[in-house]
């Protein structure tokens, strides 16, 4: 990996980095002002293909894909509005940028041919679903997630160590083993299996052929069972154990995986016309969307970083000191995505949680639910929060399940569904509303308790991301449910700030991602506290959400529920007795 | 009780009798040729006062109650405008009317003063809701209920043998005793409390004195624990024993309880005046509307009617001869409304059970959440069972419980609420819909297990009321999960024209009930038959709805329910395999 331009090369002044984030639906960039954050231009692009982005299939609601050509049409017009958008600020100009970092959501494997090309952009492949992306929330693969956990747990292997105990059907290897069981001829033409982080680097770099492609770790370390414990990925034998051949795919994995406040390369000439910069400017080696969001929202030890959007992405650092060497006494935390070093931020343990729909949900509740509250989402949005934040917490009755697209953390498992429970003959959209805000706080107390049950304390938060961003009632809930202050990132772009943040630090605007964070990220101001009364009766109705939590989630809970409807009702009817709330004004 | 009028006065050729049945919304009218069941007019009032006829109360959710003025009224519209619609049949006269019945909703008591007349009627009383007709499905007297049933299975009393097991807040003696504590000055000035059912024939034929009141068999058998095997009511000491004084009540409460064959008295010449018909046309005993629906869709041994609309009564008749004496070895049926020597057909075993909400499920539905479907209900109704008839079954691996206003058989309780199970961010409105139908279907093919495991088979099904009129997606389900032939009673007034029977009788019309039964009552040719293939289905998908009724609805069921999210995406997963059904055209 060679930079074709050195820093000394940037004229004095004012110097940026560009962070560019390729989230579910489209691929943003900021321009990044790296001696104080200011965001000083931006773009998005919406992908082109299937729905909203994402390729569909009716008779396999677990299938969710994209295709890679939005990814690489989403560099070209993502970087290069945003660069003509900063063209417009007087201090900018492109040869000014020290440097460009990507995020990406993940595990989103991409097969490639022996040239790294992306086989849904050759000829033959172009409209197969199976060698398109697989995308993070595509569960088609939970037989083979179930079959791999097995395998380790019966061999005694220690793979699952650092990502919880389960592994998923949106992980790496279950969607390359399902894809050899289901589309075998595609799985045959794949030389290596790229993750989207790892993807757009090497493309605008030209690194890409598959022993060369520079790996994230975080991407590695968190979806593909790599750690330094066991000399990388999982050894062939293991491989091959679950399909003869699939060893073949660790050669063309170059190791070690590397943090992202290195670079994968410099731009290359036809990148850097096509975007509007000079060709060589670095590019960071990729990570994920909400690991580099932690660090866009400052992240640091005792504070939980939620990004907060179609799903939820929790992000928590420890020191590795403390645990000896990670290569000896590893952190665990049973059902936890991942523990990875490196993973977030260079030097420390990566934590990472999240579930698997939180805004979807919501957004799944005014596309397809309550239709009736104004013509477009977002109206919808506005008027059922607008009622819901009148309600008083308990006075529905309604307790609610967050697992409409199964559940990732505690229980990794999504052969999990919804649940509704309490409904009357008066029961209201604003309140089913609210009852599915507060079955997603209660699924982030859950990970909280989780976290901290096992040595971690989860000091205060910090949330970004749209939710975050817009919506005052859900995070009041969030706090008065997790019983902990939440403070929300000042940018409206975390993860790009993030990745701006880790190009600064790969290009040389700053000797380490710490001093990138004191100067580029912040909080705002204001802070959501939680108010006792409040949490004092959801914390009634989270010992019910537990129970419901366990009994349909455990596979040999059989702890009676006949309390919950008649506790609920108790709840109902001490809440009404209270005065009502007034809606809440945003901070 | 007199007859002003013998039969001798009627002018030879067709005869007809008229049946008044007072809904929960409006009364309507019927009047029908009693040799062949031919309806010669009929008209419909809808009460004045309430929500589509309810009083309620934002603050009190278990509130319902009904104006007395509004079931005056109600004769005087209902009937007038249905002799008047008669006058335009070219056989029909005022005068061939031989008798007049009535059934109502209950339990749904009302309290009188000394002169019999309604509290609510009275000038201090008007605007009392305490002083009105508690409805059916008022709820407010849970404590009550759950007291009363404590109270006589610590006395080791017999009073709930024949009731099921468990006192409902529904009815009687609960309403009264929760009227005592809460609105202690309305239950002073009651001198008795009368069901609705007798409180009608009582008003029009001038029989309201509460010592001389009729009191049907049906309300008192089923709601006010009256049985010949303990002399009538609870004794004194019980009564007193709930709250002293309330013994008072036994004294204006004329045994013994009536059938509804008898004649309560003969229609006064005011009322007659005041509707088109001559005075001292006998006015039969009341009943409660679905004891006569169930003989006018032609109930008999091994045959379940279901009077289906906002709730459902389930009925059956077992023969009093195969257990010696009802005074001596009762049919019990833990759960079971209530089980009465001659409280559907003279002379037989009355079976009644039911379920708290079924249309109304669907119509809180409609005008709460599926509020896009169409700008009104029977729109939304349409284009909802249009979609939901596409959708094989399992298909949308929704799993409901039909609780929304609680549960009353088996489980007899009313403090139990909904459940939606199996949610994805997929989940339509039609996918809701359905599951919600086949949750009311899940809930009646629990009644008839249990009926079934008392010894009392089910061999085929008779269906009346709205929903089975007019919903044939719904009667298709109920037939394949119960696995039975359903029949559709052929009038669409059944309850009406089961108390247009009892009317022909009481007035000597017909000798006996099955006379009038086979002259009158009949369904239509076409049946709902199961089909094998979705039984299948929904006997699996019935064992999971059996999973959460227990565990939800037991206080001691701790089974366990991890299967059940699984089970019911296996089962999804297998039904997307089908072909998809065609939708079902009208029978």
């Amino acid at each position: 990996m060679t930079n074709e331009r050195s820093n000394a090369t940037i004229p004095s002044g004012p110097r940026f980095a560009i962070g560019v984030d390729y989230g579910t639906s489209s691929a943003r960039a900021l321009v990044v002002d790296i001696t104080n954050g200011t965001e000083v231009g931006a773009a998005t692009w919406a992908y082109a293909h299937g729905r909203d982005g994402v390729v569909l299939d009716e008779r396999e609601p677990d299938l969710a894909r994209q295709h890679p050509a939005d990814y690489v049409e989403g560099f070209r017009r993502a970087v290069g509005d945003a660069v003509r958008d900063a063209m417009r600020s007087p201090g900018f100009a492109p040869e000014r940028v020290v440097g460009i970092g990507v995020d990406t959501t993940g595990s989103t494997p991409i097969p490639v041919d022996h040239a790294g090309t992306a086989l849904a952009l050759t000829e033959r492949f172009a409209d197969d679903p199976a060698a398109m992306a697989w995308l993070w929330k595509d569960h088609t693969a939970h037989a083979e997630a179930a079959e791999i956990t097995e395998r380790i747990r019966a061999a005694g292997l220690p793979y699952l160590e650092t990502c919880g105990g389960v592994y998923s059907s949106e992980w790496y290897w279950s969607k390359i083993l399902h894809c050899e069981r289901r589309a075998p001829e595609v799985a045959a033409a794949a030389a290596s299996w790229v993750e989207l982080c790892d993807f757009v680097p090497a493309l605008v770099t030209g690194t890409a052929l598959p022993e060369r492609i520079a790996r994230s770790v975080c991407a590695a370390g968190h979806k593909a069972m790599y750690h330094p414990r066991w000399g990388g990925l999982p050894s062939a034998s293991f491989l091959d154990g679950l399909k003869p051949g699939l060893a073949r795919l660790r050669e063309g994995y170059a190791t070690p995986a590397l943090t992202a406040d290195r670079a994968a390369g410099g731009l290359l000439p036809a990148w850097g016309e096509a975007v509007g910069l000079p060709a060589g400017v670095p590019v960071a080696v990729g990570a994920f969307d909400a690991h580099m969001g932690a660090v866009g929202a400052g992240i640091r030890e005792g504070t939980l970083v939620k990004i907060m959007g179609t799903s939820t992405c929790d992000c928590m650092v420890a020191p590795l000191e403390s645990r000896a060497s990670p290569m000896a006494s590893p952190l665990l935390i049973p059902g936890v995505c991942g523990i990875v070093p490196g993973s977030v931020l260079p030097g420390m343990l990566g934590i990472e949680a999240g579930q698997s729909a939180v805004g979807d949900i919501f957004d799944w509740y005014v596309s397809r639910i309550a239709r009736d509250h104004g013509s477009s989402a977002a109206e919808r949005h506005a008027s059922l929060s607008a009622e819901a934040a009148r309600l008083v917490p308990g006075a529905s009755g309604l307790l609610a399940l967050d697992w409409h697209n199964g559940n990732r953390t505690v229980l990794v498992d999504p052969r999990l569904s919804g649940l509704l429970l309490g409904q009357s003959l008066h029961t209201t959209h604003a309140e089913i509303y609210r009852a599915l805000i507060e079955a997603t706080a209660f699924g982030a107390l859950t990970i909280i308790e989780r976290i901290e049950s096992c040595g971690v304390p989860v000091r205060d938060i910090v949330a970004c991301g749209g939710l975050a961003e817009r919506n005052p009632l859900l995070m009041q809930i969030y706090a008065d449910i997790c019983g902990r202050p939440i403070a929300v990132s000042r940018s409206a772009q975390t993860c790009a700030l993030g990745a701006a943040i880790f190009g600064s630090v790969a290009g040389g605007g700053h000797p380490d991602v710490a001093s990138a964070q004191r100067a580029m990220a912040g909080v705002r101001a204001e802070r959501y506290a939680p108010d006792p009364q409040r949490h004092a009766t959801y914390r009634r109705l989270f010992a019910l959400y537990r129970a419901l939590h366990d009994s349909f989630g455990l596979p040999d809970c059989a702890a009676p529920l006949g309390h919950v409807m008649k506790e609920l009702l108790a709840i109902r009817d001490a809440a009404r007795q209270q005065p009502r709330t007034q809606p809440r004004s945003a901070p």
